[in-house]
């Protein structure tokens, strides 16, 4: 735990959040500035910064009480007819709370939110180009 | 394998793709109309539709993925100052090809990707109250 963390404080009960579901690993609650009602973020109860903090298996149990939240929230009264989550990893992606954390954004059609971006239509030989850079990128690594 | 789902054809080595990691479980590629270069897809080799079709554990290994490719694409040629997650789960949320998929984006300052949102700010009476609604839904669910 990290007492200057805002979510390490919400998973000891140190500060106040409208909790949804809590296991051994992982807590749900509601963001204070939801995108949609029903805005969820998951957080582990281990504090970790970033992605590359985290214990793998933990990652994958957020993904498990992600899933559970897609579910309940269609079964709640909340209006989920689908479901994004949405992670960001790093500043220059957008991330604001060094705990990492999962969003699982209730949406309709006409909610509002929107991602803005124009795609890219790159050639085969430019993805297989690119593809080789990060095959290059992941033989780096040291993981398992 | 569903032969009219393209990730199932490319999981199977039956339709092209530039591919950058697999495992017994999970394939990884790349997306054909990228928001940033390196923008990859994360697949399970079993097809699935949509959340509620697929095992939570091969949800988790989905995570795992991304997680060594996030790491993955910070040690690779390919801009990768941060990196998100992105899922849509059903066509109110963006779906589009129904074979679960997990988006691994590289990120930058500048590089032209936004979210387009209003945030609320309810008081904490109105997400409690939400959460209430959200806790009932997870009630019902019949998941272990």
């Amino acid at each position: 735990m990290n007492p200057d963390c805002v979510f390490c404080r919400i998973v000891a009960g140190a500060a106040p959040a409208s909790v949804v579901y809590t296991d051994d690993r992982t807590v749900a609650f509601l963001d204070i500035a939801p995108i949609t009602p029903g805005h969820l973020l998951v957080v582990p109860r281990t504090h970790a910064e970033t992605l590359s903090e985290l214990d793998p298996e933990i990652g994958g149990l957020l993904f498990r009480t992600g899933q559970r939240l897609a579910a309940g929230l269609r079964m709640s009264g909340v209006r989920a007819d689908g479901v994004n989550f949405f992670l960001a990893d790093g500043a220059p992606a957008g991330q604001e709370v060094f705990h990492v954390h999962l969003h699982v954004l209730p949406r309709w059609k006409g909610d509002g939110f929107k991602l803005n971006f124009r795609s890219g239509s790159p050639s085969r030989a430019d993805l297989d180009a690119t593809a080789v850079e990060i095959r290059a990128g992941l033989e780096r690594l040291t993981l398992p």
